[in-house]
């Protein structure tokens, strides 16, 4: 297999990354993918530091046993902790959900008043804010924790009342914030977005992880001329969860708007 | 001087780049910069390739003399003749802009059709067409040659009447096209932008190479981790003109909104 033909890896917490992948199927439909979703340890938001390197180091192994050409942590608490150690340690381009989301809200915000919504690992982890005013000094970084949101993504009952009314109350204090962007800082949160930017209002910029991230993986696969070549008829997707498959099917199908998905269980060591 | 200082340097046949300078002076305030317009030969669009490439290395090389980390070639027709040779050539990053503007596109489009404009030479040498169809293969272009563009930019008359009607006579068949993104495939036309508005529509999403090229400088400087340090108190900012330095700070000092520009003439070998 060349290394244009290779496969791009994605590695989510849980079904979070696959508002990236989504943007992948869409922007580079050429490229054979494999996902691969910790639902048996999800959420990593609340877990220390030590562990969610841990974890992610175990998502990263498994996918380069099936010989990645890039690898896409999808996963904004991974990113926090792990991205420069395992970008610096792999042969391979790994890139990270945050700062193509901060660049993002470089390039939208009118105001340099920018909110930032992830969970409580990302939030702590301040990695939004540093990118921000790294690039941009003048910037005004508000950030909110945000830890009841993934939990409903993950119990798929991102469409319910609950979902409605949970989203209302935790963005109250952003309400306030009066930014004119928001990113959306946990690739979970797309799911929402309806009713996010229902309770923002239409005029606040919502930046997604993913699209933003998907366009940097799009630029480096043609900085390194690694993209595939044109006209894959059968492109490769597949998917992988230490979680139920049977929920993991149900979400990345509707999500994804395609019926044949299927994915395997698979162990992680230590898990 | 340290990698992260050096600064970024920026060529283009004319001032159009100051398109794509503007955006760097938003998304990247602190990074030092350096442009360079060869307004004595501009347009290049109906010039020969041997001569765009030719042209476009003397700049190049006037540039790597100021100690540049990067180069970006914020002109469709060079980057069109001359991005493959420079980029294998030099041994900084080196960014065209084109792909960023397909790949904007292909991120924009919701009906697969897609426009673009852009002088003789970049039209001529499909550039776009192929970026387009190498990433989304269903992608539907429609190139139009806009000659006309350029020379009303240049000579400051971007808000006249007479570049009223010329936009509007011009764009008649990329109106018939139906598209709806459509890249502006020249460096010169977001001067031109809200009288191409008018005339596509306010529905249609017209992609700023500019924005895009910034973007994946942005991108580059993080993922190389050559990006100048926060809060640079005096970012240098030098402006050079191979034509006539009155016309040339005229049109820089209103599109940037700065006052203090002022631009060294030079002559370039051959020129």
């Amino acid at each position: 297999m060349s290394k244009k033909e290779r496969p791009i890896g994605f590695i989510d917490s849980g079904v979070g990354g696959l508002t990236v992948l989504k943007e992948a199927l869409k922007q580079l439909p050429n490229e054979n993918v494999i996902y691969l979703g910790d639902n048996a340890r999800c959420p990593y938001g609340p877990r220390p530091k030590e562990q969610v390197l841990e974890f992610t180091w175990q998502m990263t192994h498994f996918l380069l046993s099936k010989q990645i050409k890039m690898l896409v942590i999808a996963c904004n608490t991974a990113t926090a902790v792990a991205l420069d150690e395992i970008k610096q340690k792999l042969d391979i381009p790994v890139v990270g959900v945050i700062l193509p989301g901060a660049r993002a809200a470089v390039k939208a915000t009118t105001t340099n008043k920018v909110g930032i919504i992830g969970t409580q690992g990302t939030i702590q982890s301040a990695s939004y804010e540093r990118a921000l005013l790294e690039k941009v000094p003048s910037i005004e970084p508000f950030s909110l924790a945000c830890p009841r949101f993934v939990p409903i993504v993950e119990s798929n009952q991102a469409r319910s009342s609950v979902a409605k009314k949970i989203v209302a109350e935790t963005l109250q204090p952003m309400q306030r914030a009066k930014v004119d962007t928001l990113i959306l800082g946990c690739t979970h949160y797309p799911l929402l977005k309806p009713l996010i930017q229902n309770v923002m209002g239409q005029s606040v910029h919502l930046i997604d992880s993913g699209v933003e991230t998907i366009g940097e993986v799009s630029m480096l696969l043609d900085y390194f001329n690694i993209a595939h070549l044109p006209e894959n008829k059968h492109p490769q997707r597949e998917f992988y969860t230490t979680g139920s498959t049977v929920a993991f099917n149900q979400i990345a199908r509707a999500w994804l708007e395609k019926s044949d998905i299927s994915a395997k269980h698979i162990h992680l060591t230590g898990e």
